[in-house]
């Protein structure tokens, strides 16, 4: 399937690890829809994952940049500007890692050195890949950012642990950097709440399987899962969607608006 | 306990039933902290109801009400400032009635007159009530209204029927008549979204019992009583909130901002 | 330009007045990217308004409803059905009218009755159609219906009146729905909260033009034109979006979350 | 004026600097109401400040803690629970510095080591100061927390800078945080979003005097006094709001739920 929708259109996309990667098969579709691509992660998840894969079946180069280091993310984007021949069209942005999770910290016993290091890698990054962009005018007027976001920003998931901080912030930013880069170059910048995944990420996550149940359970059309996730962002890089910004965009089954379901109260009679 | 918080203060009391009511213990609570109170309830609530224990305990009149008639509310408010001997100072609506709920016609089945009739008493009664007071000029400066609602109005709770639909309006009223009498007369309107209770009102609701303990699981300080509720009132209608307006306050131990708790994924997992 | 992103779909556009209206634009969009259309509308908006050109312009049969008629929606769907030969797979709810507005009422002196009418049309009408569709079966699996809602329904704007009731009503009706025709058919249902547009409908209200230039000087990307909004609509309407539900989507150029812009300080202080 | 409805209640006030801090104010009031108080602020703080007028007028020590710094946490609570002989019932975080700002830098050219302290000294301090009673188990059953926070963390206000984020993360970890703290201690944790007032803090905010004229405008109440917060704050550590929890609070005179006033609208047309 494929509508050309972002046909000549040249976009960067952050943190595609493996086939389970919201960020791969987004790349995927993007590719489809007629996009040409660079894919980026930090040196050491390129050399765990699988990404030359997928390098190959877009035809894109990978570009490696750490996302905490700003002449990293310089060179990313010079780079990408070289090889495309010209300015950028869209980004997408996932990225995410809590520290003290893997580190086995419970939230009321975090280590504020695991904390300070999962804002930068998870939100504050993308303020320092906007930030690149705007300095170097490298983005087209009207181009689409997205970065993902998880609605523990909103509501509390205890096992989410200071991720749901982090994703607080990454929509902060968001929204602030969309204001100022709206005003210059109409760029906008949006998040995608996405219903959970079993992602590589996803699974390191403490009762992630009973949790991932609830939210199917919750959500009246179910959870979403990577291809839709990627058929929504197709839109939100197309031309279609050029007056959407600074907004969170729950992409979930309508997990969001549903306080309960006959599904979960029958549960809870057991 | 009494603070003398709302002492010399004058208020009307919408919806005290009987002793399960919100409204009978936030009347209770007005009392014992200083106010004088005039009960009021539409006429065949007054007959089924216990309200004379209530008057002869918080020494108030009681003077009937139907809400959606303009005529009953002006002589509700006129008999009420001859009785006050002066203008009004808080005013709680405590008032619903799913109409189409009682005769057990599902969300997809709704007979529409029967849905009018549920806007009108749920939550066009608001604006009945405050456009009397408005156009008698019969409340105080710095008046306080409270109108109970739930947390329906954001989210879905599939057994709530159409009464979702009347909070989600009564609580647009709020705010809307909220805007017009603060600009005019420092009149502050909010509502006060409560934790499900087991009231009269409440139990009509199907599957309600299962559905109250999925509350009380979700919430991290448990689910708040009428009791907690009228507490919870008294700061509103006192002099310490005159600038808190046009909101809605969840009072709920926390449900409305909880994603999950580790108790309802416990019961997942069975 | 046309990416096919609705060639074989079939849709109902309720609203379409002139060429000023977001319905009409709509239409256009959704036909030139492939759906094959019902145009309808109240009969006496259908003799005062142009649509025969769009009927023409798109090919698409008019069939006259009044949506406050459940016979007349059986109608409508029964001769869409048969039009199409088929299911329907989405549906534009473009329809508001405030009767005070028209007749000079001050949201403080509301006529009941006027009010009744206007929530009526404006709001329950969502639910008669959504209600006439999943008696008949009419709907496709992942059908999407998109009705047009504005921010007055979360945020006050004096001069809206009581349509700002009636558009948090409508909301409430697309969660409450949503909930029960996601679970039921994998049918979604959302609302787009659109920049004001010099539509008919908008130049009806009081201030409008003061309005819509503080509404473009608050918008980082300025207001969202007819245009913008007809292709967003194509994007939840066609096969990218089947994820999205029960939710309120902004369409706005970034008004919903900016606080307040460098052009309204400076105009502040002047 | 008082109540008494914090008798016997002990608190820890952070940030009061002057007489035109919110917590100066907000001390004084909880004093009046019955409170013992300890004072605490940064050391260069107490040095610039006036804080021994205000310790002697409520009879409190100042204990100075820097709030990125575990060992003056410690100490404080320490020395507090020693002082009071007894669990600590509230506390008050009143502490927020856009390094930023302070430096002249904009958004969009943040220093990210300015960032980091930032966020450490303005929202992780609230993760400090609630681990360090945690650990020390020194508040008492259903203690109360209070953060003040801005409504810049819901929306954009271009001058508000890296601020905006930091109180995202702030209330982000005030949910999180107020989850685990009220399953454990029936603990509640809230943020107040106050409007702007002319305190040491606001005042070092570029174009500071169109934005609280705007705010003014804006907000069918006015804005909020220092005054008006210390009343609302003293409700929120009292017996009476025992069930709310995980909430941001707005005292802002409407300002949050308002779209437009007549008086802006009227100054947009000039």
């Amino acid at each position: 399937m494929s509508y050309n929708l972002l046909k000549g259109k040249k976009g960067i996309i952050f943190g595609a690890l493996n086939e389970q990667s919201l960020a791969w098969k987004i790349a995927q579709r993007c590719s489809e829809e007629g996009a040409q691509l660079v894919l980026t992660n930090a040196p050491i998840a390129l050399r765990m994952g699988e990404i030359n894969k997928l390098s190959e079946e877009t035809k894109s180069p990978v570009i490696p940049a750490d996302v905490t280091s700003m002449d990293d993310l310089k060179k990313l984007f010079e780079d990408s500007v070289k090889h495309f021949g010209g300015g950028i069209d869209f980004i997408l942005h996932s990225i995410g890692m809590s520290v003290n999770m893997r580190k086995g910290k419970h939230y009321t016993e975090l280590d504020y050195g695991f904390t300070q290091k999962t804002l930068d890698i998870s939100a504050i990054s993308l303020h320092r890949v906007l930030r690149t962009a705007w300095e170097m005018d490298a983005l087209n007027e009207g181009a689409s950012v997205v970065a993902l976001t998880y609605i523990a920003a909103q509501r509390v998931f205890p096992d989410y642990n200071e991720m749901a901080d982090a994703k607080s912030l990454l929509e902060s930013i968001t929204r602030s950097f969309g204001y100022h880069y709206g005003v210059k170059k109409k760029v906008r910048v949006n998040t995608v709440s996405q219903s959970p995944t079993r992602t590589t990420a996803g699974s390191g996550v403490k009762g992630f399987d009973g949790f991932i149940n609830y939210a199917e359970k919750m959500s009246p059309l179910g959870n979403a899962s990577q291809e839709d996730c990627a058929n929504y962002c197709v839109t939100l890089f197309s031309d279609l969607t050029k007056m959407v910004t600074m907004q969170n965009l729950f992409h979930d089954g309508g997990f969001s608006f549903t306080g309960v379901t006959n599904a979960v109260i029958e549960q809870m009679e057991k």
